[in-house]
């Protein structure tokens, strides 16, 4: 089963290595990771997507809670988050098939951001599915060179909640 | 001095612990990192943002080519790539005031993801200062969430080459 985490750390070095280590030495493979800045400069925020079974991410989660750098550790549930995914893509073109890479682009809301003579880049963002789906379609042209960010997610604000209140 | 590096690992658990840990060894910060999969499942692509002396740097990249899993590293030339960074920022809001954060979200081209009652989720895609520009200006209306993807970047296709071959 694939779980989304959320960890708030300070921006120090060596968290990074310490947290990594925790998944490694419990066999999980981190399907993606990023880490940031946040609007405070002392703490990064990480993102991670990891497969393995309910029972383990806990007590994984239990010993990152306990790291003196994290500040706080969430699970996120994947039915009440937005999730986005960055990927820039360069593709191999020729004059013939340029419009076609780029119309391509369009339909999937993608920016072209960089033509060069036999070569084009792509920037794309959205979900996983949809980058993959973009991917996908892409291979036949011949993919050159592709980097993505991984997932970074925020639980949705609370309408229901509200409304309820509202309606009591 | 700000270096960025592009590893393309096999996606394997502990690559991400072996690699984080060299960093930490030698009191690297890692400013931002990720790690996503590639259009070959079995090769991941991380993009590392350090601070460091150019020295050091070198040593730990040829440490990071003698690691088993690792497949190439490259330190990127700043002013000949494409980089991206993404972002989840939520905003406290309240009726009066939306309309006006939707203004400064249109204005940076970030969409609106997401409205509740008494927030609102921006996503923004672009260079780091853009986004850090950004940032500054929401500050006003109290953040309340923010999650960032970090720097991902390619090498710029090689259109001035290609151009002097021509006129030769």
């Amino acid at each position: 089963m694939t779980h989304i985490l959320s960890v708030s750390v300070l921006n120090k070095p060596g968290v990074l290595s310490r947290i990594t280590s925790l998944f490694s030495r419990r066999n999980f493979n981190i399907d993606s990771l990023n880490v940031g800045e946040t609007e405070d400069p002392n703490i990064s925020r990480m993102t991670i997507v990891v497969r393995g079974d309910d029972k383990t991410l806990e007590q994984v989660t239990k010993q990152l809670n306990k790291l003196i750098d994290v500040i706080k550790v969430t699970e996120l549930d994947q039915n009440a988050i937005v999730d986005r995914d960055l990927a820039l893509i360069r593709i191999n073109c020729t004059r013939n098939n340029r419009t076609e890479i780029i119309q391509i682009a369009d339909t999937f809301r993608a920016k072209v951001v960089d033509v060069a003579y036999d070569s084009i880049m792509i920037e794309v963002t959205g979900t996983e599915d949809k980058i993959e789906a973009l991917i996908e379609i892409l291979k036949d042209f011949g993919i050159k060179d592709i980097v993505r960010t991984g997932i970074i997610a925020l639980n949705r604000g609370q309408v229901i909640e509200k409304k309820n209140q509202k309606i009591g």
